[in-house]
């Protein structure tokens, strides 16, 4: 898409240029992968000088954050939740996404992003890119495991069905439950997901 | 909607006469419930004699699982997977569920499902009223559970989770997992929330 050239008629300041910056990243990220994409070609597509991508998102990881739009930075959400004992691990993991459910002021974006991703294949091709490439460094940083990136894919899978048992479908009485209640029992399953035995290596049970 | 005669112009036998009566059934459960819905009255609100609901759908828990608009009746297939032994409870239902994901034909009307349940409130209302309906009379002839309800609330949403993560995101490596080792990753999770400590009642980890 897009010529190489600045757009004549955009100026910097306008109110449009972050969001043209965010379109043409989505576009290239969701083309090209994440290593296929520069801030530059990013830049050009979008009509606006070069620095004006840094100057409004950082880093191309910040940019590819911003693409994810999401209500939070998952690198710092997860970041703060991941490292600790092994044996917390899915709690601390459970505790974190319910709050972000809960918290009344996300919850309308999380749904708009979660309607999204189900029917956008842009938006589904962005996430697929970013859930390994924010979740199996912070994983394999807890511990170290050779199936990270499958257990970090299990680990999504029961958050999103979560979100969609609990506020989309709104299903009782899990919709109901008491957030407390609610994250004691995802935490073994998220435990099991990221840490549990592989299957073939279990003893027993 | 619909007045209360039969309508005028339909002929019993006209190919919408079993899409009219399915479209009334859905309006009608999404807006009454199940125990609120009479076969009369979906045959009224279709424009179509009563006997005409018997006669292409048979019962009123009959209508309710055509109105669910699934590619298998949900009854049969966990009928056959739940009873067992309760050890092997959690790989039945991972062994069934991923069978039917696996099954080609089945899989774009499970995925249209899917999305229409993301997005239309009535479809999420039927859903909200038939998980509970077949489910929980099914777990509880394997195990009498008083907190069934939530335990076949929080089953599905870890069945959600993997249909959206492999099948619409297409997260991998988890969309590439060969059937038999995606059994292998859900059978233990599923087996704690369908029959696993309660919170409070666990014993150690």
């Amino acid at each position: 898409m897009g010529g190489p050239g600045r757009g004549p008629g955009r100026r910097p300041g306008s109110p449009d240029t972050r969001g043209a910056i965010l379109a043409a990243a989505r576009s290239a990220f969701a083309a090209r992968g994440f290593d296929g994409t520069s801030t530059r070609a990013v830049a050009a597509a979008a009509g606006v000088a070069p620095g004006l991508v840094h100057h409004f998102f950082g880093t191309k990881d910040d940019l590819f954050v911003a693409a994810l739009n999401l209500p939070f930075d998952p690198r710092k959400v997860l970041g703060a939740a991941l490292p600790g004992p092994p044996e917390g691990l899915g709690r601390r993991v459970a505790t974190t996404v319910v709050g972000l459910w809960e918290d009344e002021a996300r919850r309308e974006q999380l749904l708009a992003f979660l309607r999204t991703v189900m029917t956008n294949p842009e938006a589904a091709g962005i996430v697929r890119m970013g859930i390994p490439a924010v979740g199996v460094p912070l994983l394999r940083s807890v511990v170290p495991l050779a199936d990270a990136e499958v257990r970090v894919n299990l680990a999504m899978s029961q958050i999103l069905g979560m979100a969609v048992t609990r506020y989309v479908i709104g299903l009782e009485p899990l919709a109901s439950l008491p957030p407390e209640q609610l994250v004691d029992r995802l935490a073994p399953v998220l435990q099991q997901h990221l840490l549990g035995p592989s299957p073939g290596t279990a003893s027993g049970g």
